[in-house]
């Protein structure tokens, strides 16, 4: 008997083990890819790791160390990584290098790295080397723990989530703009797991005059803050905001205004004019503006106005969306969208997950459509 | 040591084979509440059995005829069975006269009957035979499975959810009307299953006239239909509905008109004058009327003008909703609610289940203080 299908199990529970790796790193590696890394021989782990914030060492180099450390050579070992070991200088040297050096005998990768500059040739490397590869164990795992890297490395443009609070009828706020609080503590705690997953928290200059918020992570744990963006299209931001404290703010606007461009920039907060034709922001500019600033994941935190505006510009990729046990019926709608004559023209999305939070459900949607276009980015070279 | 945590978990694993077999009755006993029954020796099962329909035999009886045909005495066995044995006569004699008479060790039961004429009764007349008696085990599953019936013993009016389909954001429909299809056949055939267990289905005249629907159960397997429902203040029920088709409709009306009564007679249904004080049917004496007529569970299926006019006559127990993953905006509300303002003044459910059903998903919310009376007239007696 073969032992492919015990061996193609093992391959998927030490891949989990590094997808939890992986995992543990979610809110600390931006812009660098989420990635974990366990070594094995015989069932037992020679050494593992996870990336390093960015210019620290990836998840490979981590567990090669680790290895060593603990005093093993790697001769027979098998590596599993949930990302194509990268075979570029960036911040830091090659991983395959490390790997090849370390010599392993095989190397199980989950997903391909869609970074042009690796694309394929990480793998294509090792077996060079004479190393085993297998490639695409757990892909869609590894994809969830990095959709936005792959979207940018692939497409140029962050992964953007639209984060909804409502009543389960779909009520942001009642007409007079009440909305402390439709979803409870437990609902606002998983919005900043969230927020601490990602590169960039983005309002809008509605909900910073109405409420100041401080849009940071505050109800978990983070040694790392996103950046802040809000889009202000006739700049208005106030220069004591309570969210120009702490990590920079990216402001958009679609005017130029020097004098309060200076004011904002000792608040360190920079003005980026991208006006489109509408005499608004340019809401695609925007997400390719923060494409090139190496911005992979966007939590979209904003009134109805923008989240709607949003999607009708096609910048939205997934829903995050609470609901709470209530109806709230003549209320303000959880995003504004126009009047539809025909059900085939609303934007469908698919379910990725729904759950029950504290006293609430949470669903995510995804674009079914994106998600698929990631997913061929994301897979192996050559693709099988 | 004591052998008692071993037997609350045995006990607990038996009884929710009672409940399997229960839940297999859902769509048959109506109006009696759907019981199962496991008789057990030594590990061993010597009959089961679950309540058949109305004027057959309970679940009791049915396992201990079981446990006879397979050549079984009780003698030392236990009787694990979701509600309280009854005690009267009804259709069929007392269930209590037949364990005592076949003597078992000991009777497990789930929950007290809430019916007046048994209520504790049938657990003293075992005790009082000798018989061992432990009740409380997996209430709230017992529970869940027969709502109605104890809101009806214990509040004299059937529990009535409201089932909706929408879009994530709350809309049941364009402005023009056009729903078909918001959620899937997924989604469509779990509603199905929620017609077939309750007693009746209830609509208003508005979904009548705009679709002719059937409002029966087709989804989904059933040996029996429900009851149908219709409000229609003004009477204008037409006599070729489809809905009239099958099992009777009992059309309620604020106005008279006999001529209009004997038409939808001939058709099978049964118009009664119900006026409340606005000109429109009166909807709580609705509930008692429906209440006294055996009436345990009503699957509320309008539009969302009659679904808001129930939730403010507060004759929603329970909402039903499905909700599809995408974003209709400016579209029509699932239930048409007066405008708050301040969220004090919500009501508030507390979700009972959610999930995935096909691409949609699923919420249960349930009122929180009509379960909590529910539960308590379901403790058995004497309430510890």
């Amino acid at each position: 008997m073969s032992d492919f299908p015990s061996r193609q199990t093992d391959d998927a529970a030490w891949m989990r083990r590094a997808l939890a790796l992986a995992e543990g790193a979610l809110y600390r590696t931006s812009p660098n890819p989420r990635v974990g890394c366990v070594i094995v021989r015989d069932g037992q782990v020679l050494g593992e790791g996870a990336t390093q914030p960015a210019g620290g060492p990836h998840a490979e180099v981590c567990a090669l160390r680790d290895a060593q450390a603990r005093g093993h050579a790697l001769a027979g070992a098998t590596v599993y990584v949930t990302l194509e070991p990268c075979s570029h200088h960036g911040r830091t040297p090659p991983c395959v290098d490390a790997l090849v050096a370390a010599a392993p005998a095989r190397v199980v990768v989950a997903m391909g790295d869609p970074n042009p500059r690796v694309n394929g040739q990480g793998l294509a490397r090792l077996r060079a080397a004479g190393i085993a590869v297998t490639a695409g164990v757990c892909l869609d795992e590894a994809l969830a723990l990095n959709l936005g890297f792959v979207a940018r490395m692939s497409r140029g443009t962050p992964w953007l989530w639209a984060k909804m609070a409502a009543s389960l009828d779909g009520r942001a706020a009642l007409h007079n703009g009440r909305s402390q609080w439709i979803t409870g503590a437990a609902a606002r705690a998983d919005g900043h797991h969230w927020r601490a997953r990602s590169c960039a928290v983005l309002t809008g200059i509605g909900t910073v005059l109405a409420d100041d918020p401080r849009m940071d992570v505050r109800h978990v744990q983070t040694a790392r803050q996103p950046r802040k963006i809000v889009l202000d299209s006739r700049l208005r931001m106030p220069a004591d905001a309570r969210m120009l404290d702490g990590t920079e703010t990216w402001i958009f606007a679609a005017v130029r205004d020097e004098a309060k461009a200076a004011a904002l920039a000792a608040r360190n907060a920079t003005v980026v004019c991208l006006p489109g034709a509408d005499g608004r922001v340019d809401l695609p500019a925007v997400m390719q503006w923060l494409g090139r600033r190496d911005i992979n994941e966007i939590h979209a935190e904003a009134g109805p106005q923008l989240t709607g505006a949003l999607l009708q510009a096609g910048c939205v990729d997934e829903l995050l969306v609470y609901l709470a046990p209530m109806l709230l019926g003549d209320a303000r709608a959880m995003a504004s969208l126009p009047r539809l004559d025909d059900l085939a023209q609303a934007r469908r999305f698919v379910f990725a997950d729904v759950q029950r939070v504290g006293e609430d459900l949470r669903a995510r949607a995804q674009d079914a459509a994106r998600l698929a276009q990631a997913r061929s980015a994301a897979q192996p070279v050559p693709r099988i």
